[in-house]
């Protein structure tokens, strides 16, 4: 079995931000020289995601708009108390998941026809890692 | 390490339905031999997601109006103005997910009493398909 | 390639409970001998999940809120026409997640600073079990 592990640094100039790595996690598969196996993709932190879906810029702002519906920023969380204000970004990072896990055959992500990578900062302005892991033959 | 891909393939005569797919992948998990390890299946569209829950219809008709609660049809979302109209069932993927991983023991699905896995189709009548693979020994 | 399993018992003495795994899911890595892999962290109930987030009271307690507004309990769902009285459980696991797949790097969770695994009860007082598969060399 092979394994092949790589770090994305991010440091997003805003408090959320939507950034496609697809092309990224496909070097990683490239690198490990893994031909049939898994790639796990995972935020290292609680206030960042990551999730599969669609390169278009619409519907990244309805993402957007809709995960801060869901779990609104400003909101009087009970852990401000402890002096942070990013209750709703550990909310989001729970309500769109922290980690893919994407099929390599034949050495490439087995996608189908609209599927990208993206990270999801919702806490930016911080240095934060993203995990790629290559594991197979 | 062993490893098997098998492909589903998906008409729905309507935009939701929900599918058992239970069955389909203890069929690939025996026919890749592997008896420890893990099998991923994952939908591979932006608009279907995969999940284990209860095969109870009362509850199937409850989590089709939740997720539509959470993520309406119909709403006027910023993606339709490239001429979709499912801008909903994207937000569905992300909310139910697009993927499980599960574990096999003894070249069996080790779940609990009530784990079924499904297949959630949120914008029907087109083609889809669905990837299971399965890694291990 | 190496696999290692365990599973956890639970009999949480309230409806819905919240507890830290983390140094049970790291000693199931330390006794599998895998240096360079995964690890599943799977509920083997649908009315539980599994999730990665932050070791804060404070948190915990926004989360629970959060998850009973969104699937909120008491609400009289079609499940409950079984007899059943934990519809909202059902759809709680939904929107957290059941499962969570962590990468290991030198024989350790490779996990940012405030990565810690919960096991989150959403319907208590009976037995339950998580599995633990560990896969790697």
């Amino acid at each position: 079995m092979k394994s092949h592990t790589e770090y994305l640094t991010f440091h997003a100039r805003s408090r959320r931000e939507y950034s496609n790595i697809t092309s990224k996690v496909e070097s990683a598969v490239a690198a490990s020289g893994v031909q049939e196996g898994m790639v796990l993709v995972s935020a290292m932190h609680i206030t960042a995601g990551v999730y599969i879906n669609d390169a278009e810029d619409g519907l990244i702002a309805d993402i957007d708009e809709w995960l801060d519906s869901l779990a609104p920023y400003g909101k009087d969380y009970r852990h401000h108390r402890t002096g942070e204000d990013n209750g709703d970004a550990h909310l989001k990072n729970l309500l769109i998941g922290h980690e893919v896990i994407i099929p390599v055959t034949g050495g490439r992500l087995d996608f189908g026809p609209w599927q990208q990578v993206y990270y999801a900062e919702f806490d930016g302005r911080r240095d934060k890692r993203v995990i790629i892991k290559v594991m197979g033959e």
